[in-house]
């Protein structure tokens, strides 16, 4: 039996309690917050009273926001609204109109929030300013030496941008129900509005048409949603002010489809659902009027199934092969005067265009959809460029970021977080052209990703880039970011994210039958390469199993930023301080120490046979990092074979081993080039 | 932000990888295993093949069992058992028979699985027994160099006891339906196979009655299951082979029913819903016929919701105030010739024996219903002596045993392990005596549990009760129970359990802006006092927040249970073995420098300034604990001062402090009973 303690790292990562004064955690951070002196107290007999336009969420958020409320207090409140406004009440509610029948980028989601000693005032002009007015009083929920309580403040609020969204890929993995509502949980939040959902491509087919059951039925093994799954799923995200946009990604990323219906494709089939990762030739045949009349068929269903007034074409990576292939695809694009297939798949955008209008549905798609025989009423969403949304807003389409907002890239959260949906020619953008610029989407794609891994792909590190699309542009102050997302962090393990469970449950698993302290240990200090390099390293497939540490580990390490922190501020004084200094001493030894604990586990574990190289590489790091705080400590210049020593294995450990990198070969180069500059 | 790590208790705490051979860590411990060489491997051609009488609970389950072993895994696999036997099946099912139409104490749940290099057979006589043997099966899977897999071994299995109960108390605090969905997965997990469930007391009345709708609906403040609930419940508990006993306490503990229905009771009311805990006098009015024709009505109702053969009545704790001071009661008693209060329950009693056999039901409820008037068809739940089991036996009564079992007297696990159902006269019972003795149940009352912290008050150590009431008599090793007891906590993470998860969240919110980890190295190191000691410390009510450390703080310290064993390894050994010595240094000094960081937050958190005084305590302990160490290191016997001092300092630390204990304190008496002892 294995005995677990958390340790802290003193005083210099982490100072509890230190602060004078508390500072607000908001993520995102509002347009506007005018802070008071005094707070408003919270105890058992908090109730809230809302007046105005009853739609039917705003009870429902009352509800919900009070059940919250009482779990991050512990006290135990009153779970309905009250009838009446009295003396008690502790939050006023007051919605102003009705808003949109259908929620749409063009929503109102401004609200006020006013907090006194007295109580609290949330107004908003409709019901999505009072949601998101509430998700921002429950991030306000401090406590102090007294009580729980929401310090005064004046909060008026809107979103920078309208659309503010999240792709999940339920294609290359299926997820289940209940990881799509954790999801919206977490979206609704951090304030996020729109769920895109890759309903479709190569490797499965997720939602059951009755009209043609078979594209459920032979394209997705089993694993897709029902039409009252999707029903739930929408109205769930209603309820919380988030669109559902569905994903039917086509021409190209269409096997699943063309398993069900071989006859929609460019050439002969049988066709088979697709297990591994890359782009596919398999295409619908644009040239049929089959292909239409299936999908005016198609989209009418769907169309009554997703209320949202865009539909998402796809329209990516279409390889062409088969339609350079067929003799047919080949005579009508020269009867059409058709001179490629960017002009080609063109004429199948214009005629899905004329199905989607009939439906009452917009187009958006990706980048490739963009093309002069279009009109402006499409939206592009851009993944190719940062660049490409502000040249598409020039060219009068409107346009969504994606670039640079890829999930499974397993960037750090700053590297999204100064990711700008109007790019680097923001200064010279005309208004009208900004407007044009809707938001951005965080893309989660599923390649490497399942029920237990998701959810870490995606948070933290999502919240940033929602902070991105909802905060005033000049906040840019990265270290507040990341203090705040520890909040953000905190509140998703109270809605039920699991992103940090599930990471230590991986880590149980491969642990067998040890403690999962030490592999914890060393876990904390690595992070996956992403989509890129991980396809070049082995064969994947839909079969291939996920639980490796490459698909344990988390996208950042926090534990190497902060030792970062240390190194950066150790080196910056002179002489570095004494406190520093024993604290990178402290964690370079632990994790020297740790290869020894972790050694005999890579022999009895399967899974973790591939990380001994790892936990060599930081043992080896870590005694480096250690000779060479003694040369700084010293100030002796380290021998000339200390140094290619160190420059070897520096070298050797910034490679990818097992498809990981080591997060603290950075930091630990800084400290060897402060030893070999010691003059 | 904080920076927390896992560090690990180095080799002599906990070994991971170096046990040479798999040990099983199955729990409850089946009555016959046999080990053989070799074992079977896991892939993604797993298959299971189910023959035999097909009762549809088993497909469920065996769905249920390829999800779980998927999650264990983490391999793909085909969610659905296969249609045909082939080469590929690795598991084979077969079930022989349909078993009972409405589970019962009578069921046959024995089963017999074989796990050979090629493959696993699990056979039954009846589906429970398919599902307990599911369970083993999920508990054999382990991982090595190589892959997961399962060892080869032939378990034949059957439960000691038929009545395998947990109690769970919704009428102090109620639970919401997933926290009971949770727990009876769990149960599951522990071959567990009745959930009492406590559905009405003073404070609340929990079930939607629809010939009564006054219960529920002045009874309970919202907080009640509809009857779409219950069925919901019961359903799923039958599908895991667990029978649901509803409990309506009666006649006393019923103020909630009297709130409603004032005329039932033995007092002219009005009542309203009792807020604090205790035993209270408001009483059904047993001389009234009105109130056996509500009673018949009622129960009419409830038989159709609840299909167990049991019907409980509670019977317990009637104070026979309202009784005593009613004439007409007390006319009625002289009139019938009933000399005491105790006579008039078992008339009482006896009416509604009558009413539930009507209604098709048997009679179980709590010692007190014990009276020479009442058949020997009732079972007697004991909870005041271990020896009432056996008594009542001896007279012919068929009885479970809950005494012991109290899980709301923060008793370590150990301490209801060594409670056996038999008491202490088992060798003096005859064969038939001891049949009548059906078993056992945890009791998980309600006055201190809410959804936040009621998981980790049942959950681990009901898993040693479950093994107690499943194994051989004769199983007794207690640091192997420990030992299995970890791979139990294991299994319950994964299966959704939240008991390890809510600790570290309430940890949280206690903390505040802080880092975790200094509260949690105190907080491992404390225990909660049980129910009679928190009921004298201060006044308690329903409205009392219980998010206070006492509430947070787990029943048992794992921690202080491991310390206790690296002391009993020190001072066995003489001269005291190095590392087993650097080791308790190591501990005590980190949980002296952890009060410095403890400090501040007591200051900036009201709900930790109560702590002040046991986070130095904590410090002072481990300061003589070190200084025990010295001494006993020098082999110099310690001045009489220090002795002295020492003496004191156990004295007051053995005290609760806001209602805690701290788990440390005996280990600590024995290191500096070792110094004393030097001569």
């Amino acid at each position: 039996v294995a005995l677990i303690m958390f340790l802290q790292l003193s005083t210099y990562a982490s100072r509890p309690g230190v602060a004078q004064e508390t500072e607000l955690h908001l993520m995102p951070v509002p347009q506007r917050v005018a802070r008071d002196k005094g707070e408003f107290r919270i105890d058992n007999t908090f109730t809230v009273h809302m007046t105005g336009y009853p739609d039917p969420r705003l009870p429902a958020a009352a509800a919900r926001f009070l059940h919250r409320l009482q779990k991050i207090t512990g006290i135990p409140l009153a779970m309905s609204p009250a009838q009446q406004a009295s003396e008690q009440t502790a939050l006023e509610i007051r919605c102003n109109g009705a808003g949109e029948q259908i929620q749409s980028p063009r929503a109102d989601e401004s609200y006020t929030l006013e907090v006194s000693i007295r109580g609290a005032r949330l107004t908003a002009p409709s019901p999505l300013g009072i949601l998101r007015g509430l998700e921002t009083f429950l991030q306000l929920v401090d406590l102090d030496g007294r009580s729980f309580f929401v310090p005064s403040v004046k909060i008026e609020d809107r979103p920078r941008f309208p659309w503010r969204g999240l792709l999940i890929d339920v294609s290359r993995h299926f997820e289940p129900v209940e990881v799509i509502l954790r999801n919206l949980d977490a979206m609704a939040a951090m304030k996020m509005n729109v769920l895109h959902w890759h309903l479709s491509d190569d490797q499965g087919f997720r939602v059951e048409s009755r009209i043609f059951p078979k594209l459920h039925k032979l394209g997705s093994e089993g694993q897709y949603y029902t039409q009252e799954e999707v029903r739930e799923i929408v109205g769930y995200a209603r309820d919380r002010g988030i669109r559902v946009v569905p994903e039917f990604d086509m021409p190209g990323h269409t096997t699943s489809w063309l398993v069900a219906y071989p006859e929609l494709a460019s050439a002969p089939g049988p066709y088979q659902i697709e297990r591994s990762w890359g782009v596919f030739d398999p295409c619908m045949d644009p040239t049929r009027k089959k292909t239409y009349s299936f999908l005016d068929s198609f989209i009418g269903e769907m169309a009554g199934l997703f209320p949202d007034e865009y539909f998402h074409i796809g329209g990516d990576e279409v390889s062409g092969k088969q339609w350079n292939a067929s003799p047919a695809i080949r005579s009508f694009k020269r009867r059409r005067h058709l001179k490629d297939n960017r002009d080609l798949q063109a004429y199948f955008n214009q005629r899905l265009l004329k199905i989607l209008a009939k439906h009452g549905k917009k187009m958006i798609g990706w980048d490739e959809i963009l093309h002069p025989d279009l009109p402006k009423s499409i939206t592009v969403q851009s993944w190719r460029r940062q660049d490409s949304v502000a040249d598409s807003a020039r060219r009068g389409y409107a346009g969504i970021l994606s670039y640079g907002y890829y999930l499974d890239h397993m960037r750090p959260a700053v590297f999204h977080y100064e990711m700008d949906p109007l790019g680097k020619q923001a200064a010279s953008l005309t208004e009208g052209e900004q407007t044009r610029i809707l938001g951005g989407e965080a893309c989660m794609w599923g390649e490497f990703v399942n029920p237990d891994n998701i959810e870490s792909r995606i948070w933290p590190r999502t919240a940033a880039i929602a902070e991105r699309l909802w905060s005033p542009p000049g906040l840019r102050d990265v270290h507040d970011m990341y203090r705040r997302l520890e909040y953000a962090n905190r509140e998703l393990d109270s809605l039920g994210l699991m992103h940090r469970v599930k990471y230590l449950e991986m880590l149980q698993r491969m642990s067998g039958e040890g403690s999962v302290a030490p592999l914890k240990t060393l876990a904390d200090l690595l992070n996956p390469t992403g989509l890129g390099v991980r396809l070049r390293s082995r064969k994947y497939s839909s079969l291939t199993p996920l639980n490796r540490m490459v698909d344990t580990v988390l996208p950042e390490s926090d534990t190497a930023r902060m030792f970062g922190d240390l190194v950066d501020n150790a080196l910056a004084d002179q002489p570095m301080p004494a406190g520093v200094f024993q604290e990178i001493r402290r964690l370079l030894i632990c994790w020297q120490e740790n290869e020894n604990l972790v050694k005999p586990m890579t022999e009895q574990s399967f899974l973790l046979s591939e990380i001994g190289p790892l936990a060599k590489a930081v043992f080896e790091l870590s005694v480096k990092g250690l000779e060479a705080l003694d040369y700084i400590g010293l100030r002796q210049k380290p021998p000339e074979t200390w140094s290619t020593e160190a420059a070897l294995l520096l070298q050797e450990s910034e490679k990818p081993q097992a498809e990981m990198l080591i997060a603290i070969v950075p930091s630990i180069k800084k400290l060897i080039d402060a030893a070999n500059n010691i003059k």
